[in-house]
């Protein structure tokens, strides 16, 4: 790929985090990394200038929605997703293979690939990991996603076998099929909650070969104890050059414990669902906006917190636009939300770029015991 | 009043149009003016930054909504509404009249006032002419609005010409109940669709004295031709050194129809409501954004317009957000048609400083006349 590369910048001798950076056709993701999710081609209710301001540098968009809403082929008419969006940096996209499990009112697959009905409109589809790779390549994002098949949390051993071998095999055509020499694909490493199946499929993905690799199927109802054990079993057999990305995770929790275990990048829902919920994160745990005891509270959502939002507006302010349900209730949430992972993330490669990992978690934990007391 | 001033800098020869300087404690009106409306404390969608940047000087926003939610107490106790949302400009607080009649499920007037339920939790309220005026001085809004007895069209004679005593009555009560040196007050000329009554509202309103004046109760459902009338009736009737505001109000024409009139400041709710349903103002006409003719169109919604959205994103994508319901549709939506009205005031400043209104407005009827064609 002359576009794509990974460099690791610096290890930890006393854990597996590293400090690296992933370049692509959009510019360079500094990693570890949170990607903020805008699925339809847009992360709900903010502006790319407001995403850069908030040092984002790679979104995540998702190949089912598009392709269903307006369709890969206008927005290649269109000139791209880069282009459609006014997003000048990183576009990773998913392939679809999650939504379809989830949002599909039907879904049916076989080996060749999977047969589902649209949660719009109901019309039926079929994706292949052919197709799943050519829309990806449609939409032109920097990084596309092979197609898996899902499970349901708790899998049965044999299922979770059977379904394994059939998304290796899709992860092998999804490589074959790949044209764009300007857009990476990596792999996707399922296993449900079996380490042993992890470490098969991980080894299986790398064999196939491509320019990252990702956990799949993981934080779907598994405790953190099983899902550590997943991140483990499938990094120890990733190639150690490679980034490796932990799919739809998470919390603060969640991408201190990955960046811990060798985790690059992640991406989730969280903080801006969270935003139009209204449920704030800050440095002493979260704050539910709609609670009548900020009704008359001057103060920043988070003192400590040096967003725009915490710098110009009370939490009386966001209590009234949450309660009056004002639009722009969930843009403010949404950005202090955004804006707090992303800085937790910078103070993560901080201390991996300083090799104090272990006292930040020390000081993570001991932190938030403290709020709780 | 010590911070709050007018100054006419030009007149028209051929119009009663005229260029003016409203002051205000925060900051200075060039009228005419539109001023946006965020009745609940927020320009739907929009950030202070976003309207400053678009040139906005002044917003309205609803005495009625912020006593019921959060309350005005609440707003006197957080620093005032300027404070409590962010806004360093003019703020103007209609006194909720329109609204009482228009949007609470019961409401019974008397002499002395007005008992309502509130829309939004059924509890009962009084408001009296002299609660009006404290309540917007909690507030702290630069302008208030009298309370005024609001009509549905068409009104009777006779029940025009006994709310129209109230209203003078209520008038006078609130220019006596006012305290407040910082805060402008506006008296509020009714008298539903009958030149002759607007002409008696006019100069008895002029005779208690305001520091600005507003015609009330037009747009409601007469014609052009009857609007016109009750302006031109109103407006010969009040002083010529006071600024005059057509509440409500309006379209393009009528902004072009009220500053020829001799109407200094507009307020309509039509450029944000319109963003919210995908319609779009253009120099050619409306641009209903949801239309299949824009799926993969790629110009921005008006060629001509050198706002934020239309320099960014193409039809094709702000068609996409709206029928995905996305947020940032109606966001970039409600920007554009605020532009759009908002620069088309400032040109109409020029044409007016010009003199050469008269040569504006046939251009303005020709080019839309040309657009239909």
């Amino acid at each position: 790929m002359a576009t794509f590369g990974f460099r690791i910048l610096h290890r930890e001798r006393d854990s597996r985090a590293r400090l690296g950076q992933l370049q692509t056709a959009h510019g360079t993701l500094s990693t570890p990394a949170f990607m903020p999710v805008g699925s339809q081609a847009t992360v709900k209710g903010l502006s790319p200038e407001e995403l850069t301001g908030l040092g984002a540098e790679m979104i995540l968009c998702n190949a089912y929605h598009l392709y269903l809403r307006p369709g890969h082929r206008t927005i290649e008419e269109l000139g791209g997703l880069h282009q459609f969006m006014g997003w000048p940096r990183g576009i990773l996209t998913d392939s679809g293979g999650y939504q379809i499990f989830s949002l599909a009112p039907l879904c049916r697959v076989s080996d060749d690939g999977v047969t589902f009905q649209s949660h719009l409109d109901g019309s039926l589809h079929h994706l292949t990991p052919e197709t799943a790779i050519q829309i990806q390549e449609s939409l032109g994002s920097d990084i596309a996603m092979t197609l898996d098949e899902c499970l349901r949390y708790p899998a049965p051993l044999e299922a979770a076998e059977a379904s394994l071998a059939r998304t290796n095999d899709w992860a092998r055509r999804c490589r074959n099929a790949r044209r764009r020499a300007d857009q990476a694909v990596f792999g996707i490493v399922q296993g449900a909650h079996y380490p042993q199946l992890r470490v098969k499929a991980a080894a299986a993905v790398a064999q196939i070969g491509f320019d990252g690799y990702a956990l799949g199927g993981l934080s779907v109802g598994e405790d953190k104890t099983t899902m550590h054990a997943a991140i483990e079993a499938t990094v120890t057999e990733l190639p150690e050059i490679a980034p490796r990305y932990l799919m739809g995770v998470g919390t603060p929790e969640d991408l201190l414990e990955g960046v811990a275990r060798g985790i690059d990048m992640f991406d989730c829902v969280m903080p801006t669902r969270h935003g139009r919920t209204g449920w704030l994160f800050t440095s002493f745990g979260r704050v539910l906006i709609k609670n009548a005891q900020y009704a008359k509270d001057e103060s920043p959502v988070d003192p400590e917190c040096s967003c725009p939002v915490c710098r110009t507006y009370s939490r009386a302010y966001l209590r009234h636009l949450f309660l009056a349900k004002e639009m722009l209730g969930v843009r403010l949430n949404t950005l202090h939300n955004l804006h707090h992972i992303l800085t937790f993330m910078a103070r993560l490669r901080e201390a991996v770029g300083q090799s104090r990992l272990a006292a930040f978690r020390e000081q993570f934990y001991a932190d938030r015991e403290a709020c709780r007391a």
